[in-house]
């Protein structure tokens, strides 16, 4: 039995954890024998001037306000600033192929029997197995240790394919917006569920950005939180942003979305009404934008990330700029974001045009 | 808290339990704490001159071939014969709203803290709640206890839609086709995935009739188990093709479709030598059928089951008449099946016409 399990590998030297945050990031301590042999890369948000301590023995880069400005110049405008959605720089000066990130309030879990949750090694595993888009398993995933393809999957389908996002849960705090927070304060997530899955193709999803890993490869450059926070109308919808958006590319190349494990222990709930200042009118609009990602298609031509992301942009700016002007600057900041991109990453572009 | 709690309504007068057979019903026995209130419909397969033990104590009505014949007269050629899909004669003759249907060598399941599982309550509540077709909740289904929508949820989409049918899953032997029970004949289903979850709209499944609920007024005319067995090139596929079947109609009609709990026991896996015979065609057809029903559209005028059932019926033998006449016949049946079900559920037909 034991020669059949294989070990998850580590990607030591091709995986980066991204860290948004405003404060000293001590609740590494707690991730240390999962994290440290990792490069971090912490994105300070806020007052740049603030120092912010990372417990000793971690090997990271920390880049602040200053930082961006200086390595992106007059595109540093693309990079929300007052806001955790500044994350997606880092995915964006990182070099690796895998993308780990997640919130500085976020604990180890412990599965049902007590031990603890190596959340990163999951995500791993996720992003190394295949995905199954186009017909659901019942079973979940049929790459699981013990699990197969059912009765009736058809067999043209059981390689699946590449996965390019992993999306993990969380207990304790569940991630609610405001409203739900307001009505149901003293709710928590104790339920664990043993599974992960394929969102299906042409299905949406809301996708946290608390506990997230991606393959920059396959999906880094649609990987844009947006423009929130500082000077924005609204806060709190850059990993819907995303989310929606990488789905949409992601059905369009034949690439896969998983959610569900890892989790992590989610510790504290932002204040609702805060939240509910950042998110009314997300709310409001995600009426529309919803049914605008529900609908939107990709021409076969665009056969890259960043093609398919310029098009979207065009396609946000064509039909979510009637909504409020402000898709219209977040179109051109989709842009802005796509050629810092591949300034910043000149190799993977030409990989890219090369196919 | 007490006072939150709602208790699952019984339903004892508006469910039948539809159980397809060819032996003793000893299985009855452990399943009695749950079912004893609610009245069975036993479906006797095969020879009918064998008598069935039914244990003491469950109210029951019994049909074997001579009662389909005698009651469908010519009709009953849509009914299958030496196949388990012959079960669906008792969804035909049911006067309820709601069917569950269990395969007679499926037990009582242990969740894991020991108790045993009222497949049949959970069963109902998955039918009672609504489900939520139109976009993914990554926690699952969200009116469930302790759980709800999350952040990034459309409001407008969380009153979901009316719950057609509950599919419920395996313990111990899997759901496997013929080739991976060759495979991997030791492998067992362990896991127990505390969650049930909608399965998007334009998302085919795997429906397995072993452990399976629905609204007759819903979606009765279409959960046509077809043909197979005793004079048909095919078994093994009488689940799977009305689960496409009902999946495509629910998707136009705007009912859900949900998987994942209550958990049956499994105990013994059929010959998987056997099951090759019986599912060598089916496997090598379902490489047709899967695209054919991903790509099936039903007219804005199909406003019933009964008329998407035989629209769908037509393009059955327009499109797959191509790849067997099998499927001529097939298409024919489901024709057949529409007309039964309609003699013997006038009223039925009536409140859906008046709409």
């Amino acid at each position: 039995m034991a020669s059949s399990v294989t070990p998850t590998p580590l990607l030591k030297d091709e995986l980066d954890i991204v860290i948004p945050t405003i404060r000293n990031l001590d609740f590494l301590e707690m991730w240390r024998p999962f994290f440290q042999p990792y490069h971090l890369i912490i994105v300070q948000d806020g007052d740049p001037s603030k120092v912010i301590n990372v417990p000793e023995g971690f090997d990271y880069e920390l880049y602040n306000r200053n930082d961006i400005n200086r390595i992106l110049g007059p595109k540093a405008s693309c990079i929300s600033f007052k806001d955790s959605a500044c994350r997606c720089f880092g995915y964006m000066v990182s070099k690796k192929k895998y993308i780990f990130t997640i919130d500085d309030d976020c604990f180890v879990a412990k599965d049902p029997s007590g031990n603890d949750i190596n959340a990163l090694e999951q995500h791993i595993k996720n992003l190394l197995s295949p995905s199954t888009p186009f017909f659901f398993n019942t079973l979940y995933d049929p790459y699981r240790e013990g699990a197969d393809f059912v009765r009736g999957y058809p067999f043209s389908l059981r390689e699946g394919v590449s996965t390019a996002v992993s999306h993990g849960l969380w207990l304790n705090i569940p991630d609610y917006d405001a409203p739900t927070q307001l009505v149901k304060p003293r709710e928590r997530n104790t339920r664990f569920v043993d599974a992960v899955m394929t969102i299906p193709k042409g299905t949406l999803f809301p996708m946290c950005g608390m506990n997230l890993a991606f393959d920059r490869e396959l999906i880094g450059p649609a990987m844009y939180f947006g423009l929130m926070g500082d000077g924005q109308p609204i806060g709190r919808y850059d990993d819907m942003w995303a989310g929606w958006c990488i789905k949409v590319i992601c059905d369009h190349l034949g690439l896969g979305v998983k959610t569900g494990l890892p989790y992590i222990w989610h510790s504290k709930a932002s204040n609702p009404f805060v939240n509910l200042k950042k998110e009314y009118k997300g709310i409001y609009w995600q009426e529309e934008l919803i049914p605008f990602f529900q609908a939107a298609t990709l021409p076969k031509e665009c056969t890259t990330v960043q093609s398919c992301y310029k098009e979207l942009s065009k396609q946000v700016k064509a039909k979510l700029g009637k909504v409020d002007e402000y898709f219209i600057t977040l179109a051109d900041a989709m842009l802005t974001w796509i050629e810092a991109w591949d300034e910043l990453n000149p190799v993977a572009e030409k990989v890219s045009n090369g196919k």
